[in-house]
């Protein structure tokens, strides 16, 4: 019996190592739970086509190099993680493939997390072919993260992230603790789709380390991915320890730049900037920090300046506090090309020593980059050009060698920092310019041999040349082909379906079609007047507008107090056109939810007359909006007109990035006209931004306690121009901000107050 | 013609590569120099043995890896170095051998420098069999380096190097600059001579980085040096930069401690730290900062505490700025041993949340070590025991984990920081305790077991143990053989001399006495009286005492005003024993030189009368003495007694180490009895020290305009006991510095005024 028990016993340890390789196929948590739990080298668990819904997956098991452990959809995209779910991963050589999260949350602090407590931390494992889709909190300032690294040789590939709109970096590499040094992690061919503007700071798509762990050696590669309109804050990547490499991305109109804020000896090689005509938001590279190489980039037309601009380098805080500035020492800015950026070189920025009455010293950046240089890069405009270099402090510290420019530029010092050379770029695309020579006087500065290759891989030690790329370039450059980027099933490219209208006789009708339509309706209202007991709620792309423009539908809203006649969710689109709305004085005629927030909305009004509202527009607490414009409308006989200033927490938040108000009139509003608020020292976030243009404003602010009428605290970007403010009872129109180069311009001024220019603004410390 | 020139030729092109290697003997700068400039791969050039004075010798040329070019002694010793010289390297793979810098110092800012310019630097460079010593500046605030690395893989080996005075690192590293880092440099088998107290900071014997360059990966290896009494300052290396290397080095008897300063990921292995049963000051490893790892070392007799403790890990400043104190983070402190060490662990020094009144915010040490191991450690006392372990914070981010200790100890945390096991150690030298059996229960880390060898090289993958030692230790560990260190040829091992006897009757021979006399001379005075007139200058070790103690001989000095009887030059050592000195009241019983104090001076006066002099001791600016005694001595009817408060500038400086003053009376004097002074907020040097025992204290302080008998402004260890203070017409008889637990005991005070405590000393900030 013993002997019989024996055989059997080495028979099935045979047939194990003979057929190891299990395909487990699981249909619920539980039978997954089993199947990782016993789940060996090599085996493969397979999760069924369907919704799983509230599922928090702990996926640690111990594969090997050459047979790692799969966990994966059943059909790739097929598998909807839904709900309050996560993914832990904590063993190692693991594979996931194939996941989509959509229609929910994580209940914890990440999504995909490669850890599930410090004694389960994976280590070579790979996140594969998997969505993230707007998995977002319900409340923007709740953090999470949508991947967080943790451990060493792990990898996201070919996956699609987008829509994060709540607090924190979609991406977070986590460097506390020796287990997750050198880490050596891949982040690679992956498609970060739009991240919308988020108001405020910790909107990164990735960040890698963190200030209290700045000093530790990182050594992740960020190559191979795009980058599509990921606007969620200044710092698109926001480096923060060393030895990272950032390789052959391309960042196609994002909002911010890829920002080496802590850390050394970054590489930041071989990727493309596409900005746009219109936007002075897209950056590129700001540099702070010792011995980052900055090397092959092309940036075209980033038109931003300052902490947006193409090359940003910055002046350092003296001896810094390790979560301020560090000087720039011995970097290297070597064979960049630069198209049609405006003034792509920006140097010192951030110098403020003039601002020493206001900040404390450890804020004052006084220390300019210093044993830098600049070599090798062309700077191209392909028509009339701007100053290319602009620099807010002395430019000692850094050594100019070997730049051309193809239009006028006086060096101002020796060597010249650009030489004239009438040389052309033959435009191969929408944004790609391709040399039409070799520019071969090149500098060989020290380690100048180790770049050794061009943006698009042509090797330089045979025939070299400044700028990014070697002459001749393939002809099938230039394009951005979204299938190489993200997984083998996903696309992110939207059928814009037509607008479809919907008539609308009486007040049920329109609140049936409110309720029944798909997103991008037109609802079109009769003449009459609507009365509306109820809030209308938005939570999709909707127009609402008179059928005939003359003879406008009147909305005459009776709900109850301190309700509002619009009700702005989550992703609501509103564009009220040529209509009437009317209240009874003590309701708002716009409102956000009170909580859950968890997307922006967008407001546009034009064409209407809003009057006898407590509120023109009341905004809550972490709710946001993206762009609000009032068009050729009158306001009138309100309590208050426009407020954003709800983000009274003085963390850098505000209420709405964009906020036009033009050719409109406000009459006799009793307190102020808008209250758009910033609080907090911030540097992450540039916004918001007014524009507020050929308005009249008159007979207001009888009961505005503060005395101003536009009250513009913190607010970044201000523009009031060709307005009329008559007979309003204010001592003070607008606060501007001297700093920020606010100015007012052709506003005609009676019985109303006046500007006033603040030079520094005093605001509270974060940091 | 043309046919035989081209043979010839080739003749000679290919004699050049058959007998390529020249060995060119040079007898002089001129001929050094041709030799340099036309110096080929494989070259010899030979300095001719003797005295080379004045001479700066460039050497930049470039050998290849297997075929260096040697500058080298004709006979390695026998070619002196001397006067205003130095060596500065700029090339690559070249050897200098045998020389010997003495009788001299560097003209510009380093003895031997691995660069000339910017643009000569030197790489795969070597310095071997060479001697440094005492050349050093003629004032010890003249700042130089006798090594400064540049470049990279540059190597000191196999030399000594003592008697550095003045202020800066004996050996630099210097990291500024892409040339510097990754630079792999190696400090090794190297005898660092003594190094003398320097009263204030810039001390060091070896500084790697600097705070400006902290964030930079060095790669320095100093492996098996001896560090042999190098007392500069607190710290006898300054880790400023990272990943550095110390591995198997002795410091012997040093007063300091290896100083993880700045700079992180450094790795201190098998190192022995060997103290003195009555010293203090003799230190171990001092951590700050991020991921350093501290393993297989040994400490002896450690006695010291706070920053010069065994093992001391620091407690940081929050966000620290760069040239302040990061917080201890992923630390690992494993397989130590400490033997007989009274408290050698000393956590969270630094900490000082209660001197927020007077410190800036940014001095202020409140950020504990967190995510650090303490673990596999050995702590042993031979006999009675004191608290091993001293917290000057909570303890709450340190992980302890099998820490053992012979004797009993009562855990305050989970796990237990040590634990008692009745383990004994064998006494195998003066210094080497060794273990009698495995410890076999040891906590395996993460990454632990790359700690693959014991201190000694053993193995420890195959037997392991708690402590820095596997069972069984080689026999013959525990010598330290000078000859392993150094040069081939250079020994400090001093024969002392037995002391000569000079037998003098008249001022005449006294002075020729003094001016012919061989160091460490005796001069016996007959009794009666000298009358001298000129200052007796004293640069070597001499005794002057009367033959006669119940006799005593009369030195009385009429030299003018403001001049004394005694100079003390550099290196005076000056015993005066049981002399009667009198002056005519407006001059100086000793003074120091104005100027070119070069070296440290040491003043004993016993069983004397000294009275009528304006000073008894007046120092001077730059001037520094290592000890002061005065015993059983009277020392009456002066203006002032002793001064040591020339260094007025507040960087920390202070003009004498140790002052002793016992079992001796003060009579009328008018002034103060002692004004010690150290000014600026420093904490690279704890000095100065002063007995004050035994003494009385009559009829002085007159006309001392500050009210204080004892002058001691930031002086850091301070005993005031068993005096008598009568009759003094002061408020104050001392103010003592409350946190450094300064007190006094057992004073008799009878209308003296009284002692008065400062808790927090208000300072000049330095950084």
């Amino acid at each position: 019996m013993k002997n019989f028990l024996a055989l059997n016993l080495a028979f099935l340890l045979f047939s194990f190592v003979a057929t190891g390789k299990d395909i487990i196929k699981v249909k619920n948590e539980a039978e997954l739970k089993t199947a990782i739990s016993s789940a060996k080298p090599g085996d493969e668990i397979i999760l069924s086509n369907g919704i799983w819904k509230n599922i928090q997956i702990k996926f640690d098991s111990k594969g090997t190099k050459d047979n790692p452990i799969t966990l994966r959809a059943e059909t790739s995209g097929k598998v909807s993680i839904e709900g309050g779910s996560d993914l832990k991963i904590g063993g190692s050589y693991l594979v996931i493939r194939g996941l989509y999260f959509r229609n929910g949350y994580t209940p914890s602090k990440s999504v995909i997390d490669f850890h599930i407590d410090s004694s389960k931390i994976a280590n070579n494992c790979i996140v594969t072919d998997c969505v993230i889709e707007d998995f977002t909190q319900l409340n923007r300032v709740r953090s999470d993260h949508w991947i967080e690294f943790w451990g060493r040789h792990n990898e996201l590939s070919n996956s699609y992230l987008s829509g994060k709109s709540n607090q924190g970096p979609t991406i977070m590499v986590i460097l506390e603790g020796n287990e997750q040094i050198n880490n050596y992690h891949k982040i690679i061919n992956n498609h970060f789709g739009p991240r919308p503007r988020k108001g405020g700071p910790h909107g990164e798509t990735i960040q890698i380390g963190d200030s209290g762990t700045s000093m530790a050696p990182s050594y992740t590669t960020v190559e191979h991915n795009l980058f599509e309109r990921c606007d969620g804050e200044v710092e698109i990547i926001s480096n923060k320890s060393n030895n990272n490499i950032y390789r052959n991305n391309i960042f196609y109109k994002s909002e911010g730049s890829l920002v080496l804020r802590h850390g050394n000896y970054c590489t930041i090689d071989s990727n493309i900037f596409i900005g746009d005509e219109n936007s002075d938001f897209m950056g590129g590279i700001r540099l702070i920090n010792t011995g980052h190489w900055i090397t092959n980039n092309y940036f075209y037309k980033i038109k931003g300046s300052e902490f947006r601009s193409a090359l940003a380098v910055m002046n350092g805080v003296p001896k810094s506090p390790q979560n301020r500035y560090n000087q720039v020492t011995d970097a290297v800015v070597a064979y960049n090309t630069f198209v049609d950026c405006d003034t792509p070189w920006q140097l010192s920025v951030g110098a403020n020593m003039d601002k020493s009455v206001v900040l404390p010293a450890q804020e004052i950046r006084s220390a300019r980059p210093t044993r830098t240089i600049l070599a090798n890069n062309l700077i191209y405009n392909s028509s009339d050009a701007k100053a290319p270099i602009k620099a807010y402090d002395k430019i000692d510290g850094i050594l100019f060698k070997n730049n051309i420019i193809n239009t006028d530029y006086e060096s101002k010092s020796e060597p010249k920092e650009l030489q004239k050379n009438s040389f052309t770029l033959n435009k191969q695309s929408d944004w790609l310019y391709v040399p039409t020579a070799n520019y071969t006087d090149v500098y060989n500065g020290f380690d100048f041999e180790t770049i050794a290759k061009d943006i698009f891989g042509n090797d330089r030690s045979t025939k070299n040349s400044v700028g990014s790329m070697v002459f001749p370039v393939d002809k099938n450059k230039g394009q951005i082909n979204k299938k190489d980027f993200g997984t083998s099933w996903f696309s992110n490219e939207a059928q814009v379906a037509t607008p479809k209208t919907i008539q609308v006789n009486t007040q049920k009708e329109l609140i049936k079609a409110l309720s029944e339509a798909s997103s991008n309706t037109i609802i079109e209202l009769k003449s009459g007047t609507y009365k509306i007991n109820e809030s209308l709620k938005i939570d999709k792309t909707i127009t609402i507008q008179s059928k005939d423009k003359k003879n406008k539908a009147i909305l005459e809203y009776n709900g109850a107090n301190n309700t509002a006649a619009f009700l702005m969710l989550p992703k609501g689109n509103l564009m009220l056109n040529a209509v009437i709305l009317k209240g009874n004085n003590n309701q708002n005629a716009f409102t956000t939810k009170e909580k859950e927030m968890s997307a922006a909305y967008n407001l546009k009004i034009a064409n209407s007359e809003i009057s006898q509202f407590d509120y023109v527009l009341k905004t809550y607490k972490d709710s946001f909006s993206d762009t609000i414009a009032i068009d050729n409308s009158i306001i009138k006989n309100c309590k208050n007109a426009i407020n954003l200033a709800a983000e009274n927490d003085d963390l850098g938040e505000y209420n709405a990035e964009f906020l036009f108000i033009t050719n409109s009139k406000f009459d006799n509003i009793s307190n102020n006209i808008l209250d758009y608020y910033r609080g907090g020292y911030d540097e992450s976030t540039i916004g918001g931004n007014l524009v507020f243009d050929n308005n009249s404003v008159i007979n207001s602010g009888k009961l505005e306690t503060s005395g101003t009428l536009l009250k513009l605290q913190g607010i970044v970007n201000v523009t009031i121009s060709n307005n009329i403010f008559s007979n309003n009872a204010v001592k003070t129109i607008a606060v501007l901000w001297g700093e920020k180069e606010q100015k007012e311009s052709n506003n005609k001024i009676d019985n109303s107050g006046e500007f006033r220019t603040e030079q520094n603004l005093k605001q509270k410390m974060m940091y």
